[in-house]
């Protein structure tokens, strides 16, 4: 696989662009590779950066993943940092660049292009938007700038709620600042379900994080009290700092000059090869527009773990276009969303669809349980729950997980991402074969008890009731905890028998109205269905009973009259 | 589903007896189900009985993970502890039973039988077997008196190096004792290839346990100087206290009396519904011959999951015995041997095939990578190397791993084993999509890793060398590390050319020899053989570098003559 007059040139080296720079040297020694990149970094670690701002991780060094030296040295590419590519011409496969150290302008032509230029984070119009002490955390830069100017501040306003809101929202309280968070939207993490969200709303409160949800900014002005958020409901915060987290749109202009397809949101078309439009032209990483595993929606996803792929696929499928003898064979298979994000030692992860998803993608043929089983057998010191949700379709296929816990969430996350990458069911999870000891987990691991209890549903062992018709009328609720579970707190209109008494107390129950059952976590309102169930009473469940019950409630999803 | 005049009589209640009745009663109402236990305990937490001993769990409360009276109120199901099944009587379908507090002895009917009587620890007839101060620990009565024992001990001896030696090595030293783990295998954890038990091996060591690998007992005696332990070599040392952990072996022996079928090492024949050769008879658990996966041997396996899993299936399949028109679908898929230990915060995690079983299977055609990833990037404080080993076929499909490290194991052992479950490809390991955070992992997670390199192999990008040759003739050993990586240690005879060095030496390479090659973890010799083998060299890549050199020669399974 030798192309020695070959020039391969990738704009853009973080993630996806270093990868596909290295892979290419690895399948072809004799090519030329040239990368440029804008900034002053290439290949520097950006999931790093909120670490390095809150002191977590000291050194600067310890971000840059590689240097241009090394690049030389190892792998024989070389590198052109702060040098920007300003046109492409399609027509003689050329760039024109601009070193940005003196203004220099060259042309260089390509046999392949990539384009890996990555996203901005979005900054909205507002008035005041360029105001001083109003910051963002893209780059090396950006993180010493925000890092000089928290050591002199008191107050911190984080605008966005997603995984750099959240993150920052710890690092900035960690070095001891006073922090207000705003979002947009009624929850946090929008990639979640607004109930699965209730939990981190609740953890940042724990924490002291001011919370604004459902929050839009209006505007930004210098008063003497310092700088003033203004919402739109007329109310404004001042404080010392604002960091602009609201997400981030694909980089792709210089692919639309080009006049490269790209798609409503922005993101450059590419084919399973991360070919565009354009046969010489190749685009990876956050800029590109991917298709989601599940829903089949088209969406660009700012994460370095698809980037990476996206740039070892690239690479194959550029030295296959220079030798079609040779078949690499990778596509990209899509992406399924797996995500995680830790706050205040609360671990947020999730793969697949959410319902959210789902809905936008029109499907709402699907079906969900709750679980908060511990991370290991409760008799093991120092077990914690985990809220789990699994999403999955009537003929069993797992769509979706969310869970939201202390440890082990990323485990379970993790094996559920795999299920789902291989189309395996939830009769797959109830056989799954885990690591089991007691500081482990249980013989039953939370993975299997999700599967077990979805596969009850599918088989018709157990019907789910509808949380969000928990208030309406047509139901009687039934709540089979101990009486003083009860006691302690209880759904309105809900009457009590617990399941230890149910067998003798059975003429209590009336048959006419469908029974809602509910408990602790769901276990025994499931015992409870299936003695229910044969006694010819109609029962569902209300999963994940009054721990679900309460991430409703926290999240306003329910019209709650009680408990 | 309702079968009232059926009685269904359930032999040994831990893990698969337990899970299977609750199971019944679930989806039987109205079958009688009765539970008889030799022991005074039904449904206890087994596998926590170590860290009882240890102190690290206090109360003998938690061990206990259910009662006869949570079984009668809340499952209308009759536990009786201490009744002992003496024979079944196969042609009137009764059981006798003795109450082991009376004496008296009672015939049960049964309709359905399940047979969960577990297994026994190995009690070898060594002389001195009886002696006191030799224990063994399967039950909370054993557990107890090894507790009253250690407490009063300076010195223990644990015979056997696998799950329970280990883990009480951990707990006994804990307690202040001196702790020697004699084990007759010339290597720690039998169901490890050795060279990757060589790391539990330095981890004990670390920790100040005496080892003795490959070391038989002949006999105990008792004298002025404690209890000796007496090697079939002639030595022997004085101990306090000495724990058997040499295995277990199927407690089979009624079922044999009774004439049901048995394999060669004692376990239960069933089928995969878990009947057994008498159709009214069902068997689970610990006691019963199951299905490798992987390899099809036939094999019994003392795990907690395995044996909940086939209880549940067993509840369906005797309720389909008495309607056949109800089909529960549920089959025992086999075992896949996924299992974990943690010791002196080692966690060693396995599933799948190791060499040794595919070996002993008659299955050769295979091939193993090697790899040392951090549990997360090196950037974010505290990262922890994992040892991994991935055993692939050539077409690609996982055949088995093996794990070891501080953090991070459970987690890629687990996803991997659902892997194995669905038939996955180590291409499929390239393109997954796990969790990815600076404090979770890295943005090619260790099993894309893992993924990534076995693939290259398969591609032949990437050819192996066999670790076991590494010091035949007809190859030259090249250490791409550093100079002064090499200087502190290299492998005799190994030439050192740092890999960034290479493009410019290549005239120092003889291209008659094929190239070995050999760096710190096998990242650097990766990329030098891509660089080589476009050169036209033959190279092989000694998988996982120096770090897998130390665990083969540690293992002593190399004739280093240097390093």
């Amino acid at each position: 696989m030798q192309h020695g007059n070959k020039r391969i040139l990738i704009i853009g080296g973080v993630a996806g662009g270093a990868s596909c720079a290295a892979r290419l040297r690895r399948l072809c020694e004799r090519c030329e590779i040239v990368v440029i990149d804008k900034g002053e970094h290439v290949s520097f670690a950006n999931c790093g950066l909120p670490y390095f701002v809150g002191d977590v991780i000291k050194e600067e060094q310890k971000l840059l993943v590689a240097n241009p030296e090394l690049f030389q040295n190892r792998f024989n590419i070389q590198v052109r940092v702060r040098h920007q590519a300003t046109s492409i011409n399609r027509t003689d496969n050329t760039v024109s660049i601009t070193n940005l150290e003196d203004g220099s302008v060259t042309e260089m032509r390509y046999d392949a292009l990539v384009l890996s230029t990555g996203s901005e984070a979005i900054r909205p119009p507002l008035e005041g938007i360029d105001l001083p002490g109003i910051y963002v955390l893209r780059t090396i830069p950006d993180s010493h700038k925000l890092k000089a100017a928290a050591k002199n501040a008191k107050r911190a306003v984080i605008i966005g709620g997603g995984f750099i809101g959240l993150e920052m929202a710890e690092n900035l309280a960690g070095l001891g600042l006073e922090v207000t968070l705003i979002e947009m939207a009624k929850q946090l993490m929008p990639p979640l379900d607004a109930e699965m969200a209730s939990y981190i709303k609740t953890c940042l409160e724990d924490n002291k994080i001011q919370l604004k949800l459902g929050c839009a900014v209006e505007a930004f002005s210098r008063t003497t009290e310092g700088l003033s958020v203004h919402y739109s409901d007329g109310h404004h915060v001042n404080t010392d700092i604002v960091l602009l987290a609201i997400g981030v749109t694909p980089a792709s202009e210089l692919a639309k000059q080009a006049g490269l397809e790209v798609g409503p949101r922005g993101g450059i078309k590419v084919d399973e090869t991360m070919q565009t439009s354009d046969p010489d032209i190749w685009a990876v990483g956050d800029v590109v527009e991917v298709e989601d595993f599940i829903s089949k929606q088209k969406l660009s996803v700012p994460l370095a773990g698809p980037a990476n792929r996206q740039g070892r696929i690239a690479a194959g499928a550029i030295l296959e276009s220079f030798n079609p003898a040779i078949k690499r064979n990778l596509t990209f298979r899509g992406v399924q969303g797996t995500a995680v994000c830790q706050v205040f030692g609360l671990t947020i992860a999730l793969s697949g669809a959410s319902e959210k998803s789902l809905r936008r993608a029109g499907i709402d043929d699907y079906q969900k349980v709750y679980l908060h089983p511990g991370h290991h057998v409760s008799y093991f010191p120092g077990a914690q729950p985990i809220h789990l949700k699994l999403i999955y379709a009537r003929d069993g296929k797992i769509l979706g997980v969310q869970a939201i816990g202390r440890a082990g969430v990323t485990r379970r996350v993790d094996v559920i991402a795999m299920a789902i990458q291989m189309g395996a069911t939830v009769y797959d999870l109830e056989e799954s074969e885990l690591c089991y000891a007691p500081q482990f987990g249980g013989a039953k691991d939370p993975v299997n008890l999700a599967g077990m209890i979805a596969a009850n549903n599918l088989r018709h062992d157990l019907d789910l009731a509808d949380w969000h018709l928990l208030h309406d009328d047509g139901h009687q609720l039934l709540d089979v905890r101990t009486d003083s579970e009860y006691q302690q707190g209880y759904i309105d209109d809900a009457i009590n028998i617990p399941l230890e008494q149910l067998r003798q107390r059975l003429d209590e129950l009336s048959a006419d109205k469908e029974l809602w059952l509910v408990c602790g976590v769901g276990q025994r309102a499931y015992y409870a269905v299936r003695l229910l169930m044969q006694q010819g009473f109609k029962v569902r469940v209300l999963s994940g009973g009054m721990q679900t019950y309460q991430a409703f409630a926290n999240a306003g999803l329910l019209e709650a009259k009680n408990a």
